[in-house]
């Protein structure tokens, strides 16, 4: 089959690999029907070492089912289904707390021997504990807004709920890429009020304010935080989502926060070290949170509201490339050119 | 009247300094009847710069109203009253958030032309806001527990409520300093279950016990974490809080933290960079919270329970000076020959 492997600094190739066979009977093979790059994918598309065998990428798909081993009764081919960026068990105690990231018989795709989801097919282990039915016909117009829920649109709604957004809430989300914007949407969903974007990509805040947003807020560093606290009473909001994973989003992230606040980060840090102490956080009671979110916690949650139309996170992508073409929409991305990209294998 | 000032490291001194005079109708003069040397006053104490003048030290005082500014209608001459260690007006967005070190007009002692509690009599600003009456006399035994509210009982209050401690819960306390066993006690008053201390002062650790501790884990760094996750089934507790304030007691409450749980920190941080990236803490999903505990806020909750004797939070208190060798209590807490010195003027 094909599959898409990276080797290098922007060198994302497509190539024939053996195709994915069962190994264990928790195990099942996925035949994907759309994938997608994610903003994160960006990170090793622009600093992964020069690997000549090549390694498999991609963490969003979904897909119908093409095999199941023995212990996987819940699913049988031809199960349209979405996978979690996390496969998990979704029976261990860390699971059944809803943190599917820690499930210790758990991991993540395209590492371990275990296939990228930018591929035209996929092995999954755990399978009966990851992936989630999906009850639409494969040429469904919701498959954009289904793929969300592997990783982007339940990224966002972590951020919301470690955060802590609720009804009436004011909240701060620091980026305009999908993740930020499905924060925007998960935010509005729980009920917020009002919702500062700071972004500064006019085609993505037009489309944060379609999903929400009632300010956009384009300056960075300290005049963008002056700016939020212009608009929010002069303190701050006491919910800051963190979209981005650079320390200069966190400075900004803290920097929106009022007082007794909370700032939940899901971009990826890009950083090891961080301002904690006294000035920047300790003195004013900031809590700090977030980290991978465990789609798979929240897959059903979401599901209703993307099958009735009232929430449309595929509104993202904004671009869809066939597999064959995948390194074009990887440069996409990476210039701005596209703000999410859909794989069609 | 005589009140303590610090000259530099390890020079304290108690002078004679002009009476406290009523400045603004908001203010009240309280005359000290005890007053108490902090774990925070020993970060001065080893490091503060040499002033010939001297600043005025001490935040944890309760005392005897005085006299009283035109806008505290509260309070009475001879009142008997506990002030917490931030002062602040108790009517402010902040303060009605229960964020009382947040309030635009609060305060600390010792700065800004306030006094310190470690005196004769202190101006205290914002009275009417600050100050809870104590129902009890001034020969009261109840004195040297009343007296933590200002301070360390209402602090590890804070790292526990923070952390989100609740009944049947399992956590770790970081130090075994007056906090840190005051968090101990104040876990236990929410209902923790398992209360894993971590400390190497067999004295200390003992009272802790008495407080509630089930286990006592001396070693440290690795080694304590190791040893956290043994008596934990693994994967340590969901709530730690951190009565310390240096990197290292950081790292431990991190290692000893499990996936997915909350890190509460009251020992104010003597860094201003923390291990907050993917492994430390994002990829875990672990959250950072606390900050200067909002005393103000707690008295009311911690005053009943000190009155009828469910908790004795006045055993911290292992030494007692007059005010005149104030400087004797400093030494013994900066030699660890004491835990926490009472001071009577």
């Amino acid at each position: 089959m094909k599959a898409t492997l990276i080797h290098g600094v922007h060198d994302i190739r497509v190539e024939s690999v053996p195709d994915p066979k069962l190994h264990e009977p928790t195990d099942a093979i996925v035949r994907v029907v759309r994938a997608a790059i994610c903003g994160s994918d960006l990170w090793p598309y622009g600093s992964a070492p020069t690997n000549e065998i090549g390694a498999p990428i991609g963490h969003e798909f979904l897909g119908v089912v093409e095999e199941t081993g023995t212990e996987v009764p819940g699913l049988v081919p031809g199960d349209l289904v979405v996978a979690p960026f996390a496969f998990a068990d979704n029976t261990c105690e860390f699971c059944r707390r809803g943190l599917h990231t820690s499930c210790p018989n758990g991991g993540v795709w395209g590492v371990a021997g275990v296939g990228g989801g930018q591929a035209e097919a996929v092995l999954v282990p755990q399978a009966q504990g990851s992936l989630v039915k999906l009850p639409v016909e494969t040429d469904s117009a919701l498959l954009t807004s289904l793929l969300t829920l592997a990783d982007v649109f339940s990224t966002g709604h972590h951020a919301a709920v470690t955060a802590g957004v609720s009804s009436g809430d004011s909240l701060t989300v620091v980026g305009d890429g999908a993740v930020g914007l499905l924060g925007v949407l998960a935010a509005k969903r729980l009920g917020a009020e009002q919702v500062v974007l700071m972004g500064r990509h006019a085609a993505r805040t037009d489309l944060g304010r379609k999903f929400g947003a009632t300010d956009v807020v384009p300056e960075r560093g300290q005049e963008g935080i002056a700016r939020v606290r212009e608009l929010t009473g002069g303190h701050g909001t006491a919910r800051v989502l963190e979209a981005v994973g650079t320390e200069a989003a966190l400075h900004m992230a803290l920097g929106a926060a009022r007082d007794g606040g909370v700032v939940s980060r899901v971009g990826v840090p890009q950083y090891d070290q961080g301002p904690i102490g006294f000035q920047a956080m300790f003195g004013r009671n900031l809590t700090l949170t977030g980290g991978p979110a465990p789609a798979r916690a929240y897959i059903e949650t979401l599901l209703p509201d993307i099958l009735s139309g009232c929430v449309e996170p595929g509104r993202v992508f904004d671009r869809t490339v066939g597999l064959d073409d995948v390194a074009d929409g990887y440069r996409a991305m990476a210039d701005r050119q596209a703000l999410k990209v859909l794989v069609r294998p």
